[in-house]
């Protein structure tokens, strides 16, 4: 008999269950690597930057040919021909001499600092007097400042954002080593079930779970495939299941709302041996009707036929799985800071998660509770997010301030 | 002569310019509608539930033969063939009967109530004992509770996420109407930029930015173009804008880092005709010299060539841009609480954006100012997200809770 098991329980035993998953790798131009996570360290393939750089418009010098200038004594040096941005300098810049340099250019040999524009005087003589004593490095990136050729740059495991994107084009890296995507495979069950495009008659419903499941999978870079709407059947979900295991590295089994279908699900995972199911039942609300197993070294999912328990499921649990096996961390909560407009009571020994929708008044942003009848799908359209209330507490009361989780 | 602006100001000019700017709209099946903005109010296609349903396993009933019942003394009703889930009920319920019902199931015509099965005792004698009085309603959704036929269920304007796809499908919509993405085009000035397949020889650095912005626009729902690297002349640079005016709404012309390239950049877009550059300087460290105009009723970007700069005005007005053509309003600020670990003085009168590592101690979220000589783009890859220091401030002191946007 299984007990039904803590929110962070089920984490935990999903993060041993499948951490160290391999779900293999595939090499994509950096053009198409946003949201890919690396497979192993990136490295810079040459010195960022490639030369001594000026980060301002100005004169490049030998720093102690300026010691001890002021306005009062400026110290006066023989000009030599100015720098083009972009063009490779061969000359070496002699002691009392400077060179104006844009910024972005590169610095003559022997130069080892820039004089910014603002602190010189140009009197068309042949000199340039400056009038600010500068130190060496000043106004100026060295060779190898922003990265040294072969020092790792991007590291094993993250998931690409622009600014690294950017980084690796700084690097002259043009494509990366990424994950494959995790396959997903979505069965929807129920004979109360009906096809988007079918005509709906009598007591069917809206396949619902299919649509919200395969957006939040894209959503988490994950490739979905449906497996179609499937009768209350062992023999047809166990048809569907089977195939979906061999080819997804992720089995979502969305049930039917009724026992009957419930069950056939447990059974259906379990015939495909061991270990099987590993969690059967959550403290959490909605979706405490949840199975967890791992057969074939593939994760399977019994999801509450319920349109808004799957939906919290897959925030909280399938998005963790997602995560594990793509070795990202999730290191911090990002929220909307907010106050609960009205108390809120919560105390059935469940973690509850309420959706809540947002106003601003003034400068407050204020959290109402979204309350439906049964938590119909149409009601998540209106909130903003949601509120996680702890198993321990009571609930949260007017005015409490609450991280909301953005939808 | 331009004068420098505010932030805020530069905000506020954009939507002026740009809102109501007609980007077109096509129609995309739901399965590919994520992330896309709605074009008009979407309806639902049928009422949802398209019948009386059971929210629990349990007995129909006509709430009013439930009256007065208790453990003691429970009402007796005769019971009727259970009903299956997803089969059409054509019976009536008479007085005095009641007929099992699974969750989700339909309720025989006249039944008004359902009884949980915990209410009830069934002694196999052809009746149902149930030991507690309901009122009409209880356990149930009626027909259309969720949604009525024709009601709308997505306003206009909304971009879509797995919770509205998953409404969109249970009202039976399998395509919507959505916007066009926005093309952006990319152009990258400066002779000293070489390109990422290029071999990187003396005084050049890469194109970072195109990159950047091309993973920046995509995360934005964006539909980004390269036009390459363009050298420092002005001709060049105007064919480029020209054709990429001609192809998209939006231009990001990513300057030189020289005064030389930005002035070439300015004359170009004001060469284009009326209205022409409306921003030219804003008061934001990094990225003042950033240019923004309206021209053939398009808007372009000139961008400061420091990748780091460029980052934080893409971050800050191109996604506003963005969201100003899209119709989309930033609602709520989301973001990571956390304190700074130690003071970071801002005092030359732009409104600063810090990039910030996070680091967790104990319950708190620390975050360490990121800095770098001259904002370095590798940089950029060890933060997690940036903090605002607005114009006023002085900067922010060790210890101060601050709001940490998420790269």
């Amino acid at each position: 008999m299984f007990s039904v098991k803590d929110v962070d329980d089920v984490k935990n035993l999903i993060t041993k269950h499948f951490s160290g998953y391999d779900i293999g790798s595939q090499e994509v131009p950096i053009t198409e690597s946003l949201g890919r996570i690396t497979e192993k360290d990136i490295s810079a393939s040459e010195d960022i930057p490639g030369f001594d750089r000026s980060t301002v418009d100005g004169y490049a010098v030998i720093a102690k040919d300026t010691f001890g200038a002021s306005e009062a004594l400026p110290a006066m040096l023989r000009l030599l021909p100015e720098v083009k941005v972009g063009v490779d300098v061969k000359a070496q810049l002699p002691d009392g001499h400077a060179a104006y340099v844009p910024t972005g250019g590169q610095l003559p040999q022997r130069a080892d600092a820039m004089v910014m524009i603002e602190h010189t005087e140009d009197l068309d003589d042949g000199f340039i007097y400056v009038n600010k004593t500068v130190s060496p490095g000043n106004n100026l990136i060295y060779k190898g400042d922003d990265a040294k050729e072969g020092s790792v740059i991007i590291k094993a495991d993250t998931l690409l954002k622009p600014k690294d994107i950017g980084a690796l084009a700084a690097a002259g890296v043009s494509s990366v080593l990424v994950k494959k995507r995790i396959k997903a495979g979505i069965i929807s069950t129920g004979d109360e079930i009906a096809g988007i495009e079918e005509a709906l008659k009598g007591a069917k419903v809206r396949d619902v779970n299919s649509y919200s499941l395969y957006a939040g999978l894209i959503e988490l870079g994950a490739q979905p495939y449906m497996y179609g709407i499937v009768p209350d059947s062992y023999e047809q979900i166990r048809r569907a299941a089977d195939q979906a295991l061999n080819e997804c590295d992720l089995v979502l089994i969305s049930g039917g709302s009724s026992v009957g279908t419930y069950d056939k699900t447990s059974k259906v995972i379990n015939s495909f041996g061991e270990p099987g199911i590993f969690v059967h039942g959550i403290a959490i609300k909605p979706g405490k009707p949840t199975i967890i197993a791992k057969v074939r070294n593939r994760a399977v999912f019994g999801l509450p036929g319920h349109p808004v328990s799957t939906y919290f499921i897959f925030k909280v649990f399938i998005s963790h799985i997602i995560e594990v096996i793509n070795g990202l961390t999730h290191e911090f909560t990002i929220g909307i800071k907010a106050c609960t407009a009205f108390n809120f009571p919560s105390n059935d020994g469940r973690e509850e998660y309420v959706p809540v929708k947002l106003e601003k008044v003034e400068e407050k942003i204020l959290a109402y509770p979204v309350f439906a009848k049964s938590g119909l799908i149409t009601t998540l359209t209106q909130a903003h997010g949601y509120i996680k209330i702890s198993r321990g507490a009571e609930g949260v009361v007017a005015g409490q301030e609450v991280e909301v989780v953005p939808f």
